[in-house]
């Protein structure tokens, strides 16, 4: 049953799981944990935990049945897959020392996999690793999962990470699970179908190399009933820091597992019921004994605020990767300016820098005598003429627009729009690429929105340079500048998604994406700026930045699968409009530059990263890279991958 | 006028240049240096190094003609191509925090790359980076390497390396050429046209960690008349280091450039003459200034020894990758038995093997009534019978022989020889796979020639496992024994061999190779040990190895491409056969496993490798990773890649 409905949330998050011990009556152990507990799946273990393969053949020969808990007909198909992680022998160490051991392991992690995959469970939970190493662990794991259909593999790790920022990164001292985990990962290939369930303790990390797993694929995080504490009523509770990490986990689609014999003793409940109580007498009315937890963690559920109606909207977006508009080179749709024009925040900014704009043009003493000429370049289809007309309506200003679109789709639209208002006598409206369009005066304040998320990305530099003759002299652009930012992410899911169209050219590509499963490695950093209108005696919009990034050493080791790109515009003096999240007015994504291959930093590691924008007389494009701690491939050398059509 | 001639040695080495200043005189320039100095070609710059393109637009606007070395017709096509080594102006800086410079230093590059690749010359030196930081500088080579037909780009480095071993790893202070050569070769991709020329100069690092640049794309060495001393006659010589140094590089493919003012007043020279004099006046005999240098160099050249015969023999087979045999899916062919049966110091050693065996099993005092069974399993076309019957005579043993082997083809050549021969009455051939003949009687010895390069790698375990059954309790097996080996190598050449295939399976296949240019990183470490007759419980050939090479600090940083791999035999108690280079006996080349990724580790840094040997019912196949520094992918999870069938 799930822990509750939270409107516009349709995440796996709403399921928690039991972890129940071996018994070999699923039936019972499925009808006590689900009816029973209101669970809604079961952690459960798929063999007797006393098998060895290495005995098994000296006693009985090939003959053998393997102590499986129950044949696969002692639940419905739908019951398998749809209720029961399966539990892979916590015993086995395929790293250990002792070689019978490990090839006992190999061989029980083998039979597990091949059951679990021939009851089509959905998962299966690997347990942690028993030490550091863990190659031929993943050795074994990877081999699986190369065959594997459906079923996901969760490798079991604690949730640790000690806070000794002294140590030394040479001597692998360090005890952080992050580490085994990149590792595991790593020699894995980045496996989509390998993911990781967390084993919360009593006492977590810090919340800064928490937030590292969030740009991890965690499928679950299994709360010992030892992370409890008591409330003033006997009942179990989080702390305010476990409480955080499960609002994290819910806002991620983690799911939460509770494990463990019940430590708070309450009144009514027969604590000494086991979770995987063998008695069959299910029918005499028994609590769960981790029910009250559940309670508690169903409670947290509800009591979290409602999505966002804008969240709620975007929430299938979420870290979807849509590549770049090509503005120039393609017409927009009518969907796409729809989009655009539900941003409400954005277009009363625009309102409010032209009213200041306006107002410093011409002295309110003179409003009603002096005509500004205003343009609007990239008009489409109308909501910066509008917020032009309002503005002129506000400060009392009389005002002639022209609106220059080349999109001939938007002009139909422009021109209903302008009768539909009775604008016509302000408006002229040219349908007209603004870089060549030859006006009949020039203009004291050009308009414009040509801004993609990554600020110059969609060659607002380019279209303005083009305009920018429109213009008197001492006239004003809104927007007046505009800077790019970056920051490093982790991201695996991104990185997966890249890495499955299995070539190059899709690692060289931005994309736009709203940044969800993601862990912000550091404050972003301006990357580029440009300036309208551009006086500089050198003309070109190629530019050049070279940033280095500073991980905090309490983060721990980190991978960095690429950037997450934002903008920031002066519209016209104090009145900004952007996405860098320090200053975001909202509702555009942000963009990802992925890197071919995903770096991993040391604690405290800096990182040093060049871009680069490039111009030719056809294309604009960027290259990026990383030069240090080490150095990465040139992405996107000439525009070859990806690259904005002029 | 090459330096000489030396047996067997086609390379490029015996080529000698001249690095020369600006002169529009280009015919002038080559006539000197080549028809008067007895140089091969010239190191020339391309253009007049005062050349700004900031300072030219502000003179003459665009049509201004670029102040190249003369025209393209001064020379003719093959002249330019056969003899001119383009030469970047050495100023320029694309590094620099100055954005003039940065971006003069651009154009120029692309100007003169462009002009380079006009005139079709084989190659175009690039001068050293100016600080450590190379990004821009690699950017834009990058960009040019996409888009350039033939020509090579060599970059400049000084020949150096710091010694101080304490320096911080985090801290940029290194002294190491090698790095930023590394650091520019990543960040252009390992580009096949990016090389590198050295400055070699009068101080030379360690020679540890000179050997990287013998598995790198090293081009051309420039010495410095500064190098040379000057030996008793007054005449220039060079340090014994400094000789050591070229003949590794004449062993390498590497070209010798000299340069600078001669240092050395001889008599009867006028020493006043550049090397690229102005005069045009070169009838007169006049010697060139640096002749001296030359004559020194060609007598290093000359004094060198022949190259062996077998070496010779080889040459082609220099770097040059092979796929592994497939020995029991496939039957060799002749060609192959021709090959393997030159190899005269094998069959020796197995016929003392063979000799010690007999010796051991019958005492001499029974040797002429006692028969011992042989048995040689994959006889081949018979070279292990010949020996076989050679060591019962070399004994006085009398000896009776099974001949066991399944290409019907082999068999053919067999019959002929027994024949030919008169060995019917002592040798029986069986034409039919070890693994499943049913022998009318046991041997006391089974002789097998089954190994690969990497020892178990032909599958020599499967088929005397299968073929144990035809031994008697206590007979000898020859080999008894037999360990594979790996080591770390540099190996650029062999890793851009592999990915012009632009695929995943050939990074995770293993290569026969005659290994030459390569850096050795490290001592070979054993692998996989073999036992015949095998007398384990454990009948399991599956393998699992996990390594560590710590690489001495003093080498530097280093690069690893993948592995050599070898083996060592024991034939027969102290009798030995094997690549492993420490006891090599010659004649087979060894194995190549490349990473997918090249690895970069710091001074004094130690890798862990991790190797499987993998047995399913119908193949066998390796997988192998690096688990620190860093994790590599498990390379050719379940033999996706590369197998061995049975």
């Amino acid at each position: 049953m799930p822990l509750g409905q939270r409107a516009g949330d349709k995440s796996e998050s709403r399921y928690c799981g039991v972890e129940t011990e071996f018994n070999d009556d699923m039936p019972h152990v499925l009808a006590f944990n689900l009816s029973h507990g209101s669970f809604d799946f079961i952690l459960a273990p798929l063999m007797d935990p006393a098998y060895r393969p290495s005995l098994m053949q000296k006693d009985s020969g090939v003959s053998g049945v393997l102590p499986f808990a129950g044949s696969d007909l002692v639940l419905s198909p739908s019951q398998w897959s749809g209720h029961v992680v399966g539990k892979v022998s916590s015993w086995i160490d395929l790293d250990s020392e002792d070689e019978i051991l490990r090839c006992d392991s190999e061989t029980t992690l083998k039979q597990e996999i091949a059951w679990a995959s021939h009851l089509s469970l959905q998962a299966c939970l690997l347990p942690a690793p028993k030490g550091k190493s863990c190659a031929n662990y993943a050795r074994c794991v990877n081999q699986l999962l190369q065959g594997l259909s459906g079923t996901q593999l969760w490798l079991r790790l604690p949730l640790v990470k000690s806070d000794s920022e002294t140590k030394d990164v040479n001597t692998d001292t360090s005890d952080d699970s992050w580490e085994i985990w990149n590792s595991f990962r790593l020699l894995c290939e980045h496996h989509s179908q390998l993911s990781v369930a967390l084993d919360v303790l009593s006492s977590l990390p810090s919340v800064i190399s928490l937030g590292r797993w969030f740009g991890e694929s965690v499928r679950a995080a299994i709360f010992s009933t030892d992370c409890f504490l008591t409330n003033a009523r006997g009942y179990p509770c989080l702390s305010k820091r476990h409480q955080n990490l499960v609002h994290g986990l819910f806002n991620h689609s983690m799911q939460i597992v509770l494990s463990g014999e019940p430590v708070h003793s309450l009144p009514k409940i027969n604590s000494h019921i086991a979770a995987n109580d063998n008695d069959n007498n299910v029918d005499v009315v028994q609590k769960h004994p981790l029910r009250p937890y559940l309670d508690y963690v169903g409670y947290l559920y509800q009591r979290m605020d409602p999505l966002p109606e804008q969240e709620r909207l975007e929430i299938g977006y979420r870290d979807y990767l849509q590549s770049p508009l090509q503005p120039l080179m393609d017409n927009l749709e009518a969907q796409t300016y729809e989009t655009f024009e539900k941003d409400t925040m954005k277009y009363i900014q625009y309102q409010r820098a032209i009213c200041k704009a306006l107002q410093d043009r011409v002295p309110d003493d003179k409003a009603s005598s002096v005509t500004t000429v205003l343009m609007v370049v990239g008009a489409g289809r109308g909501p910066l003429v509008r917020a032009s007309l309002q503005a002129a309506e506000e400060t009392g200003h009389k005002l002639k627009v022209y609106a220059v679109e080349k999109n001939p789709n938007a002009v139909v639209t422009l021109h209903s729009l302008v009768k539909l208002e009775g604008w016509e006598n302000i408006v002229s409206i040219i349908s007209c690429d603004m870089r060549y369009w030859d006006a009949p005066e020039k203009a004291d304040i050009l308009v414009s929105e040509l801004l993609g998320s990554f600020g110059d990305n969609e060659l607002s530099p380019e279209c303005l340079d083009g305009a920018q003759g429109l213009l008197k002299d001492g006239g004003i652009s809104i927007p007046s500048s505009y800077t790019s930012f970056i920051q490093p992410v982790t991201a695996s899911k991104l990185y997966n998604d890249v890495k499955s169209h299995k070539d190059i050219a899709h690692f060289e590509t931005a994309y736009v994406v709203k940044l969800h499963s993601i862990a912000r490695l550091a404050p972003p950093q301006p990357v580029f700026t440009f300036d309208h209108p551009n006086h500089s005696t050198d003309k070109s919009n190629n530019r050049y930045t070279k940033l280095q990034f500073g991980i905090t050493s309490d983060t721990g080791s980190v991978m960095i699968h690429g950037f997450a790109g934002y903008f920031d515009a002066t519209l016209y003096k104090e009145v900004h409009l952007g996405i860098e999240p320090s200053t975001s007015t909202p509702n555009m994504f942000p963009i990802f530059f992925p890197l071919r291959t995903p770096i991993t930093l040391s604690p405290g590691a800096s990182l040093e990263v060049h871009f680069w924008r490039c111009c030719h007389p056809t294309k604009v494009w960027y290259e990026w890279c990383v030069a240090s701690p080490s150095s990465s491939p040139i992405h996107n050398s000439n525009g070859r991958s990806y690259w904005v059509g002029l």
